[in-house]
C-alpha cells in the first residue's frame, strides 16, 4: 500500500514555508505520495520544485487550472490537492478543486467572507467530498489527550477559559527608525492580501478552533477591541467570549507582546478541576483535579489514555514537535481518504473540517465587528 | 531610636490572619513598637492578645472610639493605627481616627462607596495626615525595579497590558455535594461583609493598583463582565480596560481557577520591550528589550539598581517572602511618620496612599456597573 | 507569656548580615526577647547596636567572656545566646557558654575540628543543655512535608541521592582583571578564618545536612574532587557518597557557577517514587509516585499534612521566605528552652541539634581528606 | 537531484522504533531516497517492510552480507548503508560494508570492545569511507548554537561542568510484585545483548558525546560508581571526569530515576560565563555571561548567529522535535556523501564520526573499569 494516495500542492514552491511543512509531513506517512503540482506562479520555480521532488515534468503545472482539470481527467489522477498559496486566492483554489471532484486540504484561514465560507461548505456538503483545513495544533497528541479527558469528565463542566496566542516579532513595525528589513512582515499588514484582520485571522482563529475542539464548546457571542498602533490592521486584541453554555472566556492575540516566540496556551476551568496546555511545550499538560495537587502529564508515560496515545511516534521526553502535528493531522486526513477511496465510511475522521473553517472565518468578522462597533457584544449565527 | 514609632492597632486578635503579617512586617523595623490595641471586640480575646505584646492593660481598650480617644489624649500616644478589620468597619473606623488627628495605615479595600472613600481623602487633605493602605506587592524588591525600569524608558511607552489575579480556592463553594468545610469562604460571597464584589475587591484591585504604580497610567474606562455561578457575588471576572494614552489592557480574576494558588501575575509590553512578574515567583523579573533575548533578573544582583536595590534585606537567591514586602511597605510610612513627627517634609515615601484607595473604590464600582449594565464601557472620573 | 524567653546574642551587630536575620526570626516569636548583647569587638557599634535594640546598656557587654558571666550570674539572665561570629571563633564562644550553663544557638559550621566538634558534644551530652545550629533550611515547611512523606513511605527505600548547592558571585575572583570590589569574598577563601574549606564548608554541609534531615540516611563513605582555581580554598567540589543502606548519592557545591543565584536543589528517587525541591522554589515539592504523573504540592493546600503543615504561616501562594524558616528553627528550639525551663521533656523537638554540628565537621574534613588524598573513599566515623 | 543519493538499511522493519526514526529523517531531505533493505532476520516482516516503502523486491535482501555484496555489484548501488540492528551486530555488520566498499551510519554504541572499534575506525581510516553514528541529540539546532558560542569564547575557558541524562521507566524492574509488562525493558539489562553496561552505555555516552561537541574537550580520566540494584546491569551510574584542561565535570545517568521522562541536561561553567541546555526543552539555552542576568536564547531569533541558524527549519516558538534533530545530522552526512560521490572534499561536514564511536566505547569501558575496580581514577588513552 506503499504511496497509494496521490496528492498534488498548488503554491509550496522551494523557497516558500508552510508548503513544505505540509510536504514533509505527509512524508511521514509512507501511502502518500506528491505527484502533481502548480508550485509558483513563477514557471522556473515552479519547474524546479517539481524537480525538487522527482514529479514528472507533465504534472507540474502552469497554473491551478489546467492541474485540477487534467487531473481529474486522469485516471491515477491525485486523491486530494493541498492549498498553501496566500490567503486571498484560498476560495478559488479550493473551489475550482472541489468542482473538479478532488477533495482537498487547504491552509487556514478557509477564506475572506462568511459567504464565501459557506458557499464552499455547501459545495462539501452536497458533493461529499473531503475538506480539510490547516488548524494544526490539534494534531499534538496532547491536544487530543485533553479533548478525550474534558469528555471524560475530568474537569466536569466548564465555568471559564483563559487563552492566548502572542508573539512578539511585529513590534519593531510601530519603530520608524528601525532598520531591520520587516518586508516578510508588510503582507500581514496589507488588508489588500490579509484582508480585514492581521492577527485576529492568524492567531485568534487558532485560538476559537482549538478551544472549541478541546471542549467542544461554540461561542454565542463576544466583545472584541482591536489596536492598530496607526498601522492598517491590528496587531493586538483583545476578545471575551460567551460560550453557549453561558460561561465566558478571555482571549488575547498580539504580535507585539516582546517576549514571546509563538506564545500559544490555553487554559481551560471546570467545575471538577482545569487543564492547562502551552504549544511552546507541547509534550506536558497541566491537570488539576478539584481540591488537589496538580500533575505534569506527559505525552508517552502511563497518564495517558490509549486513544488519545496511539498518536504518538517517539517515547516520552523525545520531543515530537511540530511536523509530528501536522502528521496526526495528515495521518487522519489520509486515513478519511483511503476510506472514501475504498467505499468506506468516511465520516468519523479526527482532522480540521469545513465546518471549522468556516466557523474561522465567522470568528473574524465577528470580532471586527465589535472591535469596530463601539465594543459591544456580536453574535454568532 | 529604638522603639521610638509607637503604634497601636484596631482588629488582628490572636487567632486573626493579616493583622499579625502587619506586626511581623513591623517588627522588621527596630523604630516601631506596638503600644495600644483593641485587637477583638471579644474582650477575652482582645486581653489575650494584648498580653501576647505585653501591651500595657490600660491600653488595650474595649472599642476603637475609646483608643482613639485616650491615645489622642496622652502626651505618648500612638502615632499611627493600623486597621485590620473586616472590610465593612474600615470606613467609621478610619474616619474616627483621623478626626483624632492619628495617622493611619488601613488594609484594602479601603471602604465600600466612591463617598466614604473621597470624604476620607478630603479629610486626609485637610488635614496632612499620614493614611496608608495595604496593596502590599507593591513592597516586593522587584516591584520597585520594574517600576524604576519603565520610568527609565526600558520598555518605552506601554501599548499593552496582560494581567490576572487567580486563585482556585472557592471552586468547592460552587459544588452541593462537597463534605469540605467552606465557612472561611462563606463572608466573602457575603454582600453584607463584602460589599458589592467578591474577587473584584479582593483580586482585581489588587491589579488596578499594581498595574498604575508600575505604568503610572490610569484607567479611561473598563468593560466587564463577572460569573457568580449562582452564588450572591461573582467569583470570575474578565475586564478589558482603556489607560488614559490609549493603551488596552486585559485583567483577569477568579477564585474557581483550580490549579492556581495566588497567581497574581502581570505582564506589561511597551514599545521598546516588555517586563512580566509572577508574585509566586517575586525575585524574579523577566525582561526582555525589543529584539533581544529575554533576561530574568534577579533581586540582588548587578542587573538591578541602587535605589529598588535598597529595599532588598538578604542576598539574591534566598526568598525573602512577603513578610518583607509588607516590611518594606511599613519602612517607607515609617520613614513618612518619623519625617512628619520631626517637621520634616513627608511627602516624598513610596508607599500606597489614601489615593491608591479611592481609585480601588472607584475601580469595584466601575467594573460591577460595567459588568451588571449590558458590559458596556463605564468611564472612571 | 510575652517575652518571657530571654536571649543574647554574641556578634551580629547592626552592620552584619546573618545576626539580624536570627534577631527578626526570633521577633517572630513574641515569647522570644533580645535582652544582651556583645555584637561586635568594635565598641561604637557594639553600643549602637544595643540601642537600636532599647537594651539595657548594663547587658551590652565589651567581651564575650563577661557576658557569660555576668548572664549566668544575674536570676533574670538569658535563657540562650545566639552566635554569629566568624567561623574560627564558634568554638570557644560556645564552649564558653555552655560552660556557664547556658544554652547555646550556633551558626554553622559549628567549630573547625573533629575534636573541638565532639569536644562541644561530650560538653552538651554531660549538661544537658540545649545547643542549636544554624543548618535553616530544613525550617522550610516543605522540607519537613518532604521528611514527613519518606517516613511514611512515600517514595519507598531510598535508591539513589542528586543534590547541588551552587552559586557564582564569587567567579569573578578568578579573573586577574576584574574592577569588582571582591572583598566581601576574599574572607571566604582565606584558610585563617574559614579554615580547610571554603565552598564545602559553607554550601557542601548544607547538603549533607538537608539530606541526612529529610531520608535519615547516614553516609558511610564518600570520595571527591575539589577545584581550588588557583586560589587558597577550593571553590567547587563534587563528591560521591554512599549511605548506610548502600545507595549512592551525588554532591555538587560551587561558587563559580555562573547563572546560580543560591541554587540548592535537593532530588531523593525511591524504589517507590521520587521528590524534588529547590530553595530558590521553596513552596513547592515536585512528587513522582512510581509510575504515575508528577504532582506539584504547595504549601498551604489540602494536600499537604497537619503535622507539617502547621508549620506553615500564612495561605498557599504568598512566599513565605527565608525568614520564615528561620523562624520555623527557632521556634522549635524555643519551645525545647521552654519545656527545659519548666522542667518538661525538651528532647522531642525538631531543630538540627550538636549532633548535626559535629556531623558537618567531620563531613568537611572527610572531603578534603578524599580531595588531597587522591580521591578515594574515605570512611566516616 | 531529487532521490540522488541511494541509501540501505540493515534492522528497521515496520515494527522497529529507530530505524523509522531514521528514515523519518532521512526524508526531511528530497536528495535521499531508501531503496534496498535487510529489515529483518523474519523474512515476512523484511517483504512486509520492503512493499512499506516500494521497495524494488530484489532490492530486499534475505541477509546483510547478500545485500553488501550485492549492493556493492550494483552500478545504480546505495551510496550508504544505515544500521540500525540490536548492538551486538553493529561490528560485524558495519565491518562488512565498509569491507564492501560502502560508506555507513551506524547506530550507537557502535560496537562491543575497543579493539573492535579501533579495528572499525583503521578500516574507515584506509578506505577513506564515510563513517556516522548516531549521536543525534548533537543535531538539535540549538547544540550547534552552543557550540558556536563555545568557540568564540563567550563563556571563556571551561572550569566545571555538570551533565545528567536520566530517566525513570526501569525502575518497576526493581519490583518483585510489579504486574507490569517489563519485557520492552529486559533486553537493556542482559549482558549478552546490551553488553558490560546498560545505562552508562545507553544514557552515559551520550553526555560524554554531547560535552565533547560543545567544548572540544577530552576526557582524560574518570572515576565512577555504578548502582545495579540486584541486576545483571547497571541501571545507575555516578561519574567524576577530569579533561584534558584540568577541570573537572560530573555525570550522572540513571533509569531508575522516577520523575524523568528522557531528561538530558547540560550545564557548562567558563570563567566568563555559563550554559545550560535541557533536551526536552530543546529550542532553549539558557545563557548567562559573567554577573549579567541570564539569557534565555530561542532557535530562530535574532540572537542566534547565521551558521548556526541555518539548521532551524521553522520560525521560533514551533518547536523542531527529534525528527529535526536526526534530520541535521543527516543532511550534514548526506552533504558529505554527496561531496564525496562528486570527488570534492567531505571532510568537513558536521556529523559525529568514527572517532566519537570509538570515543563512546572506550568512556563505557573506562566508566565499568573504574566502578568495577574500587572507584579509582582509570585513564583514557
Amino acid at each position: 500500500m506503499a504511496r497509494e494516495i496521490r496528492y498534488g500542492m498548488v503554491g509550496g514552491h522551494n523557497k516558500a514555508f508552510i508548503g513544505d511543512v505540509h510536504r514533509k509531513a505527509l512524508q511521514f506517512d509512507p501511502r502518500s505520495a506528491l505527484v502533481a503540482g502548480c508550485f509558483s506562479t513563477r514557471e522556473t520555480l515552479n519547474q524546479e520544485t517539481g524537480k525538487t521532488y522527482d514529479l514528472d515534468p507533465d504534472r507540474v503545472y502552469p497554473d491551478y487550472k489546467t492541474m485540477a482539470k487534467a487531473e481529474a481527467a486522469r485516471e491515477d489522477g491525485i486523491d486530494f490537492v493541498v492549498i498553501v498559496t496566500p490567503n486571498i486566492t484560498h476560495y478559488e483554489i479550493a473551489k475550482c478543486f472541489l468542482e473538479a471532484g478532488i477533495n482537498v486540504f487547504c491552509e487556514k484561514p478557509l477564506c475572506f467572507t462568511v459567504a464565501q465560507a459557506e458557499e464552499l461548505e455547501a459545495i462539501v456538503k452536497s458533493t461529499g467530498l473531503l475538506f480539510g483545513v490547516g488548524y494544526s495544533y490539534t494534531g499534538y497528541t496532547m491536544s487530543k489527550v485533553m479533548k478525550e479527558m474534558i469528555a471524560e469528565g475530568k474537569i466536569g463542566k466548564v465555568i471559564a477559559v483563559n487563552a492566548e496566542y502572542v508573539q512578539g516579532w511585529l513590534l519593531d513595525i510601530l519603530d520608524p527608525d528601525s532598520k531591520n528589513d520587516m518586508s516578510l512582515a508588510v503582507w500581514r499588514t496589507d488588508p489588500v492580501i490579509s484582508g480585514i484582520t492581521n492577527c485576529v485571522g492568524d492567531l485568534g482563529t487558532h485560538i476559537e478552533n482549538y478551544v472549541s475542539y478541546l471542549t467542544g464548546l461554540k461561542i454565542h457571542r463576544l466583545l472584541a477591541t482591536r489596536d492598530k498602533y496607526n498601522q492598517p490592521l491590528e496587531l493586538n486584541a483583545n476578545i471575551i467570549v460567551e460560550y453557549d453554555n453561558g460561561a465566558h472566556g478571555a482571549y488575547w492575540c498580539s504580535q507585539i507582546a516582546e517576549g514571546h516566540c509563538n506564545g500559544f496556551v490555553v487554559r481551560v476551568y471546570g467545575d471538577k478541576g482545569a487543564l492547562e496546555w502551552m504549544q511552546e511545550d507541547p509534550e506536558v499538560v497541566r491537570y488539576t483535579p478539584k481540591g488537589e495537587a496538580m500533575r505534569l502529564i506527559h505525552r508517552g508515560t502511563p497518564a495517558i489514555h490509549e486513544k488519545a496515545g496511539a498518536f504518538a511516534r517517539i517515547p516520552s521526553g523525545h520531543p515530537e514537535g511540530l511536523f509530528v502535528a501536522f502528521a496526526n493531522i495528515h495521518r487522519e486526513f489520509l486515513n478519511a481518504v483511503d476510506a472514501k477511496k475504498h467505499g468506506k465510511d468516511y465520516s468519523c475522521f479526527d482532522f480540521p473540517t469545513i465546518s471549522d473553517g468556516v466557523m474561522g472565518v465567522k470568528f473574524i468578522h465577528a470580532v471586527v465587528d465589535s472591535a469596530d462597533g463601539g465594543n459591544q457584544w456580536v453574535t454568532i449565527k
